[in-house]
């Protein structure tokens, strides 16, 4: 039996898992529900070095069908100069810029990319600017996917170089980010193509989760008091957030009593 | 008693270790010479994720002087589509761009920073036009000490932008690489200023063969048949040369058949 579900965010109905991203009914987006297994803290301890030693909190049915780059478990550093600076006595910075592709990306592409394997689907892309093209183009080339990268015609081509590297095919949008987006969206859908930020978002964004899930075992399972966070879309924000309430949902962190700080984005 | 002494490449003289790198009766380099003590594969086996697991060929002789970032131990990962489409069936790439500050220069820069700490200076530095002054800048900061960069003044702000960022103080010369290396050597001389590439150069280069201990380790302790090593000054080919040999000659290789293929750099 399959271990997750989709559920519209905004009239709650559930639908088996599928290539699906968007309620039928209501059109709202669809979440990942999870029925996790029982983990304990040692279920992670002396496994792989990648975000992949999570696989039990992730939307991947068959560990067969997991494409990775070895990212994630990057370093969480005590910064005890920037510490003594602004009067801080535990100031960790998580560097996500030594993922194989430099940046937090490489999470959400990767659950992406895996789950497009696991639905069999036979190429793969993004609208991005830059981080994501990378993390895209690396798994899909990894996965052994075509991996086509909408931007806009007037990017700086530096932004997409590692992409290219990768073997991804670059279709120039005139137009905006904004106008790649529809237009990755459009013939994605048209033509079965999993765009990762679109119509595999659902699965995508569980990736970014993971940031939390290692800061927390990074400390020893415990939560942070307070957290900063780069906030482009949010999504990531929203991720990190859903990751240590998971952690606190299924008992592996040893005092929840601060996690009452973390604030909960609105619902819509 | 101290494990290592300085010994003239040229002439053979030895020295007691100090703060010094060239021979006094023939101005030869000066090289680090060791007495290993013994070690196994078991030693390492178990150690931080660094390449300060290898402190026991290392220049250092007290580990409370470690300046360490945290650097090395960085991925070797299989190249299966490069290796496809070049026709081999094991290329590795060892990603030394997941450092700390992004390149292998964390390896030698902090290997001497921590004997300048040994040595009790009060300042270190460099000559660098990028990636150096990375290293050394970091390394300075976490160890407490002043950073000169010594730099070209028409050089790109980008280039030391990272440096800036761990506060050095950037030196502009009126001139060429080759220039700011003579104003730093002169300046790190007569100020008694460590300058991690000039007069801290006969512990500044055991850094680098880290790397092929990493290599070796990575690969159960073998050595590979053929090895591609970009080659700037042929301080890094050196040394990852020099590393495989002192595997060698402490028995922790498994087969040492193809060491043979290892061209070793012609003596001066």
């Amino acid at each position: 039996m399959a271990r997750t579900s989709l559920q519209c965010r905004e009239c709650k109905k559930q639908y088996d898992t599928a290539f699906k991203y968007i309620c039928d009914d209501c059109f709202g987006p669809l979440d990942v529900k999870y029925d996790f297994p029982t983990v304990t803290k040692d279920t992670f301890s002396n496994r792989e070095q990648s975000y992949w030693r999570y696989f039990e909190l992730l939307p991947i049915e068959d560990k067969s069908n997991i494409v990775s780059i070895d990212a994630g478990m990057t370093p969480l550093t005590k910064a005890e100069n920037l510490g003594k600076k602004l009067g801080l006595n535990n100031l960790y910075i998580k560097n996500d810029s030594v993922n194989p592709t430099f940046s937090f990306k490489d999470r959400p592409a990767g659950v992406a990319i895996s789950k497009a394997k696991e639905f069999g689907l036979s190429a793969v892309g993004c609208a991005s600017t830059g981080n994501l093209a990378s993390a895209t183009a690396a798994h899909a080339a990894k996965g052994g996917f075509p991996c086509h990268v909408f931007a806009p015609s007037n990017i700086e081509m530096a932004k997409i170089a590692q992409a290219l590297s990768y073997g991804a095919n670059y279709v120039a949008v005139d137009g905006t980010y904004d106008d790649a987006n529809r237009i990755a969206a459009q013939i994605g859908d048209s033509k079965g193509i999993g765009i990762v930020n679109i119509n595999m978002r659902s699965h995508y964004v569980e990736g970014s989760k993971t940031l939390a899930y290692e800061v927390a075992e990074q400390l020893d399972w415990n939560v942070p008091d307070q957290l900063i966070v780069p906030v482009g879309s949010g999504a990531m924000l929203n991720a990190i957030c859903k990751g240590f309430e998971e952690l606190e949902s299924i008992s592996l962190l040893n005092d929840v009593s601060n996690m009452m700080h973390l604030r909960k984005i609105p619902k819509r």
